[in-house]
C-alpha cells in the first residue's frame, strides 16, 4: 500500500488521533481526537507534516499520489457534507489552515471562505439566504487569498476597500451594501489581474491547491524561522495543513464565535473562562472593533448552547488531563469546536492548576509534578513589571535577561555613587560598561544592573544572579560617557540621577518608572515543592557568600551551601585595603602581616553563614580569583588607591603590570595561589576554623582549580597543620572539579578529597575552549548554526563536559564509594543540567538562592522521567 | 638474618655487584664489580644509601645493628691489610667517600687519610721512612676533618697555614719541613679545641664514625639539594659511604696519580686518553701547581704499569661494553684502581663511540641507538659558542634557553630596524619584552633573539625553534627602554647598535662577541640516524611554514610536513596590510575584496612548499590565531597604520577595542574564524587547491580548534565547495585534536576526519589550565614541589594530557580503523613524549625542524625500549 498523507476527520470518519501530533501538527491531531471523542468538528481532513518535508525536498513539488490523496478527501468530504467545492446552488466553502507539531501562533498562513468564486457566491447567497453576507465573504476570501496566496500586499486591498467607502461616504465596512461589495469584489480580481497578470482563479481546486502550497511555503517565512530560532523550535518535519468544512459565526443572532479555557489561565481558578461574540467571525474579535463578552453571557444569550458548550468543554478537559484552550463557532444554534490544545497559563495558575487536578482526581501528584515548567516559577520568586503599564511604555533599549526580576531606579554610573545615593535612600540602578569584582557593595546596594558588555555569565550576571538581583547585560545599544555622567540610546540621553526601569527576564530597559508587582509564595507552590521534595533523590544547596543571600536560600528550601564564594569577602569596606596591602607587599612578613588584618573579618563573615545555616552543611572554597581583580585599572583610581596606600602610582602601575595576565582564565589563580602563597590559605583556614569552633559548625572547605591531586595533598597539609595547631578534628576537604585533568585524574584525587564539587562554568570554559566573557563573539552563531544545540554556558554540554563529568564520577566513586558528589556551576540551577546530575549520580546539585526551587522541581522530575 | 648494610670489597672477599648500585652507589658498585674482575682494588667496604634513608628517618642516628657491621667490616679491613686503625707502627689509613646512584661530582663530602693521629702518624713516618709525609698527611687530614666533619671554615686552617710559610720566609707548602709541618699541626689542633670547644677525637674509630656521619650529612646539603633540583635527580633513597684503605701516589717517583679514559670523550677517538701526575695524590691535581702529563707518558716512565693500566682499561670496557672514565693510583709500583664508570662524552664522540663497538663487535645496533641521548644531538645541529673564548666571558644576564644555537649581533629593539640593518649587511640580535607576530620579519632576519618576558613556549621561543634560531626567553634580569633605545642589566647599560651574544643552549647573554663555531654533521650521524630508521615504527615529520625551512627538514630527515601555520604568511609585507583591510571591513564583500588580494600570495606560498616537498605529504592549517593579533597595539603603531590604511585612529582604536578579548586562547580563533567568516576559509582553501593543481599535490587540510564534529562538518563543507569548483577530487581533511572536547567527542569527530594531530601545546593549555603565557608564575614553583615531575609544556604530561590522548586515539580507532593520527605540538620533538606516542600508537610525530633528527632516534629508542 502506498503511503498515507492524508487523514481524514468528523462524522463518525476519523483517521487521526491527538498521538499522531508528528505528522498531523498540534492542530490536526486535536480535530481527530475531538472527532473521535464526538465532539462536534467541521469535518474536513489533514495533509501530513511529512508531505511539508517532501515539498522542500521535492522542489516545492509534490508526488502524484499525494495529489490524488488530497482529490480523495476532496470528495469524501463533498459526499459527507452534500456540497460541492464551486457550486453554484450550494457550495462548500473550507478553511485552510497550517498546524505545526508544536504551536507557533500567527507564524503561519491561513486561507477562509476557499471555494469562493463569481458562481459559487450566489450559491451561497441563495443558501444563506444573505446576498451581503455572501459577497462580503468573497471579498475577504478575495482579499486574504491575494495576500496569503498570491503575496499582493494587504494595504493594496485596504486601499480599495477605503476608496470604496469614502466613495460611498461611510465609516464601517458594515455600512458597505451588497452592491457596494461586489464593486470591492471586482476592484480585487482588477488588482489581482494587474498584480499577477493573471485572473483570480476561478476553479476551486486550483484555489484549493495554491493555498496548500501557500501554507506549506509559509513553514519558512522569515517570521516562522524566526519564532523557531527565538523559541528554539527544532526537528519538526514542518507543517501540516488542514482543509475543514466552514462554519459561519456572521450568519445571524443565533451564530458566534469565541475562545474559552477551562480554568482561569491567569489564576487557576476552576470553570470555563473566556469570551464570544455574536453573529461574528474570528477575525472581528481580533479587529477590536466590538468587544468581546465574557463566556458567561452566552448562559443567557443561548442558554442550550452554553449548557452543551460546558459539558464537551469538561469532557475534554477530562480526556486531556489539562486544562484546555478551546475555539469555537455558533452556526445559526449549533455549536462546532475547531480547536482544542492543552492551554497556556501563568505560573501562579499552574501550579493551582495542577495541585487542584491531584485533589480533584484528575491527575497523580507525579504527574502534578511533571506538569509545571521549572523554569516558569522564575515568574513567582521574583518582582515582575506590572503587565499593562509595561504594555503602555516604550522599550528604550534591549540586552541579554542576564538575571531575572524588575527594578526601577534612579541612573548611576559607579559602585562609590550608587553606595552614597544608597545610603541617603535612594534605589539606584548600576550602569555600568562591564562589571567587576570592585563593583560589588555597589551590586549590593543596587535594585539593578545594567551593563553594556557581558553575556549570560558575565561577572555582572552570575553575581546578580547570586544576589537574586535583577540584571540586563551585554546592553550593546547604549553607550556610556563616564566622564559627562550620561548614557546615550540613539537619540536618547539619559543623565545620571534620571530614572529608568529593568526588566530581567526579558533583558528590556525602559525611561521612567514602571510599576513593579512583588512576588508572593502561595499554599499550591508550597504543595508542588514539598511533593518534589518526597521524590527526589538530588539534594539542594545554594551557592551564597553572605548571611543574607543564605537566609533567602533557606527560606526556599536550600539543605545547605554548595558554595561559598570567599573573595566575594575581600571587597567590602577596609578589607580590600588589608587584600591590597597584602598584594603590593613582596615579603612574606608583610603579607602575613595584611592577611592579620582580613583574618577578624573572614571569621565574623563564616561566624555569620555557620549560624544562619545551623546543622546544614556549608561549603567555603578557598580564594579563586587572579589577584590583579584586587588591584584597579583605570587611571583615576590607580591614582587614588596609590595615594591612600601611601605608595607612588608607579610602583602601583608596575605591581598591576606584574600581575596582568594574557589568559587570566589559565592563569595565577586557584589552588595555585594558596601554593605560592600559603600565608593566605592559612588564613582563611585560621578564619574558617575558629569561626567553626565559635559556632559548633562543621565546615567544609573546598579547593578551587585542582587539576592535580599534589595540588590538593599541598593544600591539606597547610590546612591540617591549622586545624592541628587550633585542635579542631571535625572538617572535611574536598575538591572543585573544574579543570579538565581534574576530572581525567578523578581517580587519583578522590584517594584524598572528602568530596567533588564540579565547577561546571570553568569546566566548560576548558572542556570547550570558550572563554565565557569572549564567546559572545561567536556562540551565538554557533548556536544558530546548530553546532551547540544551546549556550553551553547555560545549559550544561552533555555530550562533551557531561562526559568529563561522567568519568569523573566514574572514576572517583571507584575508588572512594562514599564520595560525596556535586555541582556549583550555574549549570547546577538549569533543570535538563539537573537531569544529567541525577543521571549520572550526583548527590546534590548547589545554585543561586533563587533557583533553589527551580532545583527542587527539577530534580523531582528528573526521577519521574528516568524511573 | 638481619638486614645487610654493608658491603666488603677487595682481596676475594667482594659481596657487592655492579648490579647494586640502587643500595651501594655508583661508587660502590663499581669498586665491587672491579674487585670482581680481578682489577687491583684497594680493599674496604660500602656502607648502603638504605643507611643515609634510615640516618634522616631517625632523627640523624642510626640502629645497633649498622654500628656493629661496620665494626666488622673494619675489623675484616684491618685482618686483610694486615694494619690497624690509628697503630703506631703501621696504621691502617682509609678514606671515607660519598657514592649516590647517580653521578653528583664534588657535591657532597669526602675525608681521607682518616686514621692519623698523634701516635699512628709515627706509624707511618717510620712505616714509609718519610717522616715529613707523614706529618704532612697527618696536617691535610686534620684539615679536611676540621672542615668536612667538624664545620670549621677552610679560610681558619688556611690562614694559619699562611702564617706558617710567612715566620718561615717560604713561598710554598712544599717547602715546610716536618718540624714547620708540626707546628702547623698543633696549631691546627688548637683550632680545633678553641672552635668547638672539644679535642680533636684521637681515637680513629669515633674519627671514622664522624666522617661517616659526615658524608651522610652532606646529602642534604645545600648544594647537593640545589645539584639534585637543577639535574632534576629524583627518587633516591640517598647516598652511600665507601669506606677504603688509603693508597699513596705521593710516596716517591715510582709513584702517582691519574685519571683515564679508554677512549676520547670529545671526539671519540679509540685509546687511552687521559692524564697523570708522578709523586701526587689527587688534590695535587686539582690545586693546578704541577701541570698533569698526557696518559702515554707513563709509558716512558713505568712502561711496566702502564701495560697493566692499559689492559686493564680495555678489559673493563669490554666488560662495561661502554668507554670508561677511570681514576688510578700508583703506589711504589704497585697499580691500584680507586674508580671505574661510564665516562660523559661529548655527542660527537657519543656517535663515533657508538658506531664503532657495533663495528668492533662489542654492542649490537639496537644498543648503539639507546646509547646516545637524543637532547644531546642538539649539540651538533646548531652553532655553538666557542668554549675557551666562552669561558673567558662574563655572563651579562641569564633567561631561559628557549631555542638552541648562538648568535652575535648587534642589539636592536624592533623589527623594522632589525629588516634594515639586516638589509645593510650587519647581524642583529632582535630585543624585545615579548614578541608578536608582528616581529616575525624581524625575527627571520635576525641572528638570535631576545625577550625580557614569556617562557619556553612563548611565542618568540615557539618561532625561533621553528625556524632553528637561537633564542634567549624570559630574560627578567634586563630592563628595556625603548624610548631611548637602550636596555639595563644592573648597572650595565646596551645601547642599539652594540654587539650582544647568546648562547640560546644555556640562555646566557654576553657582552660583546664570542666566536661562534658551526655544526658539521659527520659519518657517524647519519649512521645512527639511518640505524634509527631502520628501528622506528613513527614517521617524523616537521613543523614547517616555508619553502626554507621546509628544505632544512628534509635534509635532516624529515617525511613530510606535518604543520604549516598559514597565518605567519599573513604577515609578511604587503600582505599584512590585505589581512588588515579585511579585518576593518564591516561588509561580506570588503572582505571578500581583501581576500581576493591575498590569494595570489597565499597560492606562491603553497606552490613553493608542495614544489620543496615533492610527492611528501603535506598537513596546512588553516587560519588559526585570533584577529586582533593582525592589529597593531602600541599607540605610535595605531597612527601610524590609521594613515596607510586610511582610516581615522579613532575607528582603528575602535575596531581593535572590539577585538579585544579577555582570553584569547579561549577566544574567537581557530575554525570559530572560518566559520564566523567562511570567505576566510575559502579563499585558503583556494589557494591551496590551485596550487596543487599545478604541482600534483595532495594536500591535508587540517581545521584547527576543532571541539565538536560539527565544525568540522561545517569547514568541509565550506572546502569541499570550493574543490568541486576546481575540480579536484584528491585531497584530505582532518583535525586538530588541541581542545579537551575535542579529544572526548574523537569518536564523533573521526567519523567525518581522514586524520587527527594532536596540538599537544593548546591541548596542555587547556587540560591542565594553564595559559602558556602566564604559567611561569607558578609553574616554576610548581616543578620545584614536584606537583608536576616537569614543565608540562616541554614534557609530555603523560597522566593528565596523555590520557586525553589515549583516549581519543581509542574512540578515534574505534570508527575508523585507519585514521592517521600524528602530534604536532612542541612535544612531537621530545624524546619522552616521543617514546609517548609509540605507545600510544600513533603514526607520525612533527617537530621543528632542528628536531627532526632527535625525533627520529627518540622514535627508534621508543620501539627498543618497549619490545
Amino acid at each position: 500500500m502506498a503511503q498515507k498523507f492524508v487523514y481524514f476527520f468528523g462524522a463518525g470518519q476519523t483517521e487521526g488521533k491527538k498521538e499522531m501530533k508528528n505528522i498531523l501538527g498540534g492542530k490536526g491531531a486535536n480535530l481527530a481526537e475531538m472527532a473521535n471523542l464526538g465532539v462536534p468538528v467541521p469535518p474536513g481532513f489533514t495533509i501530513s507534516a511529512e508531505v511539508c518535508d517532501i515539498f522542500y525536498k521535492n522542489n516545492k513539488t509534490y508526488p502524484q499520489e499525494v495529489l490524488d490523496q488530497i482529490d480523495d478527501a476532496l470528495k469524501k468530504l463533498e459526499e459527507i457534507m452534500g456540497k460541492k467545492l464551486g457550486d453554484s446552488n450550494d457550495p462548500l466553502l473550507v478553511s485552510v489552515r497550517s498546524g505545526a507539531a508544536v504551536s507557533m501562533p500567527g507564524m503561519m498562513d491561513t486561507v477562509l471562505n476557499l471555494g469562493l468564486n463569481d458562481e459559487s457566491v450566489k450559491g451561497l447567497a441563495e443558501k444563506t439566504n444573505n446576498p451581503r453576507f455572501a459577497m462580503d465573504s468573497y471579498r475577504r476570501f478575495l482579499q486574504m487569498f491575494g495576500n496569503v496566496v498570491l503575496g499582493i500586499e494587504h494595504s493594496k486591498f485596504e486601499d480599495i476597500l477605503e476608496e470604496v467607502k469614502s466613495t460611498k461616504g461611510v465609516e464601517y465596512d458594515t455600512e458597505l451594501n451588497e452592491e457596494d461589495l461586489k464593486e470591492v469584489v471586482e476592484k480585487y480580481k482588477a488588482l489581482i489581474k494587474e498584480e499577477t497578470g493573471e485572473d483570480f482563479p476561478q476553479n476551486p481546486r486550483e484555489q484549493l491547491q495554491k493555498a496548500i502550497d501557500a501554507v506549506f511555503g509559509s513553514w519558512n517565512n522569515p517570521r516562522a524561522i524566526a519564532y523557531r530560532k527565538i523559541h528554539n523550535i527544532k526537528g519538526l518535519l514542518g507543517t501540516a495543513v488542514n482543509v475543514q468544512s466552514m462554519v459561519f459565526g456572521n450568519m445571524g443572532d443565533n451564530s458566534g464565535t469565541g475562545v474559552a479555557f477551562t480554568r482561569n489561565p491567569s489564576t487557576g481558578e476552576k470553570g470555563i473562562y473566556g469570551e464570544f461574540l455574536m453573529n461574528a467571525q474570528g477575525e472581528d474579535v481580533v479587529a477590536g472593533i466590538r468587544t468581546p463578552m465574557p463566556i458567561e453571557k452566552l448562559k443567557e444569550k443561548l442558554p442550550e448552547v452554553y449548557e452543551k458548550f460546558v459539558e464537551i468543554a469538561e469532557k475534554l478537559e477530562k480526556h486531556y488531563k489539562d486544562m484546555q484552550d478551546m475555539e469555537f463557532t455558533i452556526q445559526e444554534g449549533e455549536l462546532y469546536f475547531l480547536q482544542t490544545r492543552t492551554g497556556k497559563r501563568t505560573a501562579k495558575a499552574a501550579l493551582k492548576i495542577a495541585v487542584d487536578m491531584v485533589e480533584e482526581g484528575l491527575i497523580t501528584k507525579e504527574e502534578a509534578i511533571l506538569r509545571i515548567e521549572p523554569e516558569q516559577l522564575n515568574q513567582l520568586l521574583h518582582p515582575t513589571l506590572d503587565s499593562v503599564a509595561k504594555q503602555n511604555s516604550d522599550v528604550l533599549a534591549k540586552g541579554l535577561p542576564a538575571s531575572p526580576g524588575a527594578a526601577v531606579g534612579e541612573v548611576v554610573f559607579d559602585a562609590e555613587t550608587a553606595k552614597q545615593w544608597a545610603e541617603e535612600g535612594k534605589d539606584v540602578i548600576l550602569v555600568r560598561l562591564e562589571t567587576s569584582p570592585e563593583d560589588i557593595e555597589g551590586m549590593n546596594v543596587a535594585k539593578g544592573i545594567l551593563t553594556v558588555r557581558g553575556g549570560m555569565t558575565s561577572h555582572a550576571a552570575v553575581v546578580a544572579r547570586g544576589m537574586g538581583k535583577c540584571c540586563v547585560a551585554g546592553c550593546g545599544d547604549i553607550t556610556i560617557d563616564y566622564e559627562s555622567r550620561e548614557f546615550r540610546v540613539g537619540e536618547n540621553v539619559v543623565r545620571e540621577g534620571e530614572f529608568i526601569t529593568l526588566d530581567g527576564s526579558t533583558g528590556e530597559v525602559y525611561l521612567g518608572k514602571i510599576p513593579v508587582v512583588e512576588p508572593e509564595l502561595d499554599d499550591y507552590f508550597k504543595k508542588i515543592m514539598e511533593w518534589s521534595d518526597e521524590v527526589r533523590k538530588l539534594g539542594v544547596r545554594t551557592n551564597a557568600d553572605t548571611p543574607k543571600d543564605a537566609e533567602v536560600a533557606v527560606k526556599f528550601g536550600a539543605e545547605g551551601i554548595g558554595l561559598c564564594r570567599t573573595e566575594h569577602m575581600f571587597f567590602e569596606g577596609e578589607r580590600i585595603k588589608a587584600v591590597r596591602e597584602m598584594i603590593l607587599s613582596d615579603t612574606l612578613e608583610g603579607r602575613k602581616k595584611a592577611l592579620e588584618k582580613l583574618l577578624p573579618y573572614q571569621k565574623q563573615d563564616f561566624i555569620g553563614l555557620f549560624k544562619v545555616m545551623g546543622e546544614k552543611p556549608v561549603t567555603i572554597r578557598l580564594l579563586d580569583p587572579p589577584l590583579h581583580e584586587f588591584l584597579p585599572h583605570e587611571e583615576e583610581e590607580i591614582q587614588e588607591i596609590a595615594q591612600e596606600m601611601n605608595i607612588s602610582v608607579e610602583k602601583l602601575k608596575e605591581k598591576i603590570n606584574e600581575l596582568k595576565e594574557f589568559n587570566p582564565m589559565l592563569g595565577h589563580r586557584g589552588c595555585r595561589l594558596g601554593i605560592t602563597y600559603p600565608e593566605i590559605t592559612e588564613m582563611q583556614a585560621r578564619a574558617i576554623f575558629e569561626a567553626a569552633k565559635e559556632t559548633g559548625a562543621i565546615p567544609e572547605i573546598m579547593i578551587p582549580l585542582v587539576g592535580n591531586v599534589k595540588e590538593l595533598q599541598n593544600q591539606k597539609q597547610v590546612i591540617g597543620n591549622i586545624a592541628k595547631e587550633l585542635g579542631v578534628e571535625n572538617y572535611k576537604i574536598g575538591t572543585m572539579i573544574e579543570v579538565p585533568r581534574g576530572a581525567i585524574t578523578a581517580d587519583e584525587i578522590a584517594k584524598e578529597a572528602d568530596f567533588f564539587s564540579f565547577g561546571t562554568n570553568d569546566l566548560t570554559q576548558m572542556t570547550c575552549g570558550f572563554s565565557r566573557d569572549d564567546a559572545g563573539k561567536f556562540l551565538t552563531e554557533y548556536v544558530e548554526l546548530g553546532i551547540y544545540e544551546n549556550d553551553p554556558f547555560k545549559v550544561l554540554d552533555q555530550d562533551g563536559v557531561g562526559q568529563l563529568m561522567r568519568l569523573a564520577v566514574e572514576k572517583g566513586r571507584a575508588v572512594k564509594e562514599n564520595l560525596k558528589l556535586g555541582i556549583c556551576g550555574e549549570h547546577g540551577g538549569e533543570p535538563s543540567s539537573i537531569e544529567f546530575c541525577h543521571k549520572i549520580g550526583l548527590d546534590y546539585v548547589s545554585c543561586s538562592p533563587y533557583r533553589v526551587p527551580i532545583a527542587r522541581l527539577a530534580a523531582a522530575q528528573a526521577v519521574l522521567r528516568n524511573s
